[in-house]
């Protein structure tokens, strides 16, 4: 089967071995016409570049990676931190991306006052909504793992994310990650309840590896985990997503050193052996 | 002030440098009277030589460390389990501990199906309670951090801890680790709603250490991390528990290389400047 706009390869995933041309020259080799770059990459190479790239090879992103990382210990930071949000729905725009991914930030400074944390978190996507709404850009917040909350999200479950969309209402949705929110007892009733606001925006998949050797850059290969991706993937799709699956792996010790053509070669076996029933 | 009623030495804490009769020791040296050891602390004293310690001394125990670990891929083995969660009840009760904390028990075997572990969970602890029961033992459920899900317990929130124990009712509470709640949004609700049950049982201190080096053997001394400690203990106060805050701290790299009287000291004078307002 044609994996057209059923996989799509965030371009964390290949970082050890390419970069931006090159990991879209080797996503096409395999078949592949969907990424979601990060914006160091996008950078690296220049947005008119990345664009041409984009639009010449007719690429579909399923993300721009990323905005975010609101909280800040004094007004100008958060200010800047709101500036910085706008040149990345600018990025996520210009290069036509289905949505904006928010890693919404920790606490602030040396607080310890998550709530305020989650406070100005709130105050910040409130306030790029209009600009992203007048460039049709939809945010992605992501609820990312609780073993993140101190340093780079204290949007902690997927239930969480979606009362800030509520709040928040049009033009905010979720990323959910499966890697941050496998564990999660209220998952299934989460994603339904996700799916009735129309709320879907991203479907991210890796695995978790037992034992994990480092919080942040030791993510698995689908199948070399303990998530059941098949099930979450029917929960999502019972609410009503139907994009692509895109595979997402921070591996600094394992896929980060390997040939790029290896690591998606793999990810497409275990797409088509793990990822679905 | 006197530390009487106050702060409890978990036996984790001194793993390093002391067995069971050493710590004891050492924590009356410090003016400490109440502990929480764990069971093959207990085991390499032998429990007859614990009890007349704890006795002797007129030692308080916060808990005994731990029940739990229920999931098993057969028949056999969750029985298994379910035996060995007796002996650990029988312990708890010989020494005069204030409950049996329970470390649930993750996936069984190479299962993906966290649903079915959470199942066995309910079950193996309906299965103790009649038990437990009859000795006057409460048991402890500690919800833990969602990183230990796969590998340790699959019960993560303190809202999932408390569904438990209502389904299971009298007999059942729980143990609420600062470590493994203070990123959850709805912690002080919940924390409220343990408090109307009557179902904390006991309180665990440490801190949140950023960068975390190690997924379960780099927790911080209180005051090193992130945690706002004095705010968790308003909301446990505030939910009626006045219980003695229990130090519980895994420390590989750092506290467990310490003389085991540093470190009691140190937990003292970080109790008194950081731990109450």
């Amino acid at each position: 089967m044609s994996l057209e706009g059923r996989i799509s390869i965030n371009l964390a995933t290949t970082r050890g071995a390419w970069g931006f041309a090159e990991a879209v020259d080797g996503c096409l080799r395999h078949g592949i016409t969907a990424i979601s770059p990060w914006r160091d990459q996008v950078h690296a190479i220049g947005l008119k570049e990345a664009v041409r790239i984009v639009q010449t090879n007719g690429l579909k992103l399923t993300g721009h990676c990323r905005g975010g990382m609101f909280p800040a210990d004094t007004l100008e930071g958060r200010q800047a931190n709101i500036e910085d949000n706008k040149r990345a729905i600018d990025e996520a725009a210009a290069m036509g991306a289905d949505c904006l991914v928010l890693v919404v930030g920790g606490l602030p400074g040396s607080s310890k006052d998550i709530g305020e944390a989650r406070k100005q978190v709130l105050e910040g996507i409130a306030a790029i909504l209009p600009y992203a709404q007048a460039q049709s850009m939809p945010l992605a917040i992501e609820p990312l793992h609780p073993m993140y909350a101190a340093d780079r999200a204290c949007v902690n479950t997927l239930r969480q994310a979606l009362d800030i969309c509520e709040q928040l209402g049009e033009g905010v949705g979720v990323a959910i990650d499966v890697y941050h929110v496998w564990w999660d007892p209220e998952l299934e009733a989460q994603i339904a309840r996700a799916g009735k606001m129309g709320a879907i925006l991203a479907h991210h998949i890796c695995d978790w590896l037992v034992p994990t050797r480092d919080l942040l850059l030791d993510r698995g290969m689908m199948g070399d985990g303990v998530i059941d991706l098949p099930r979450i993937r029917g929960w999502i799709e019972a609410a009503g997503f139907h994009g692509a699956q895109e595979v997402e792996i921070f591996s600094q010790d394992n896929w980060w050193k390997r040939p790029g053509d290896e690591t998606l070669a793999t990810c497409i076996e275990r797409f088509n052996t793990v990822c679905t029933r």
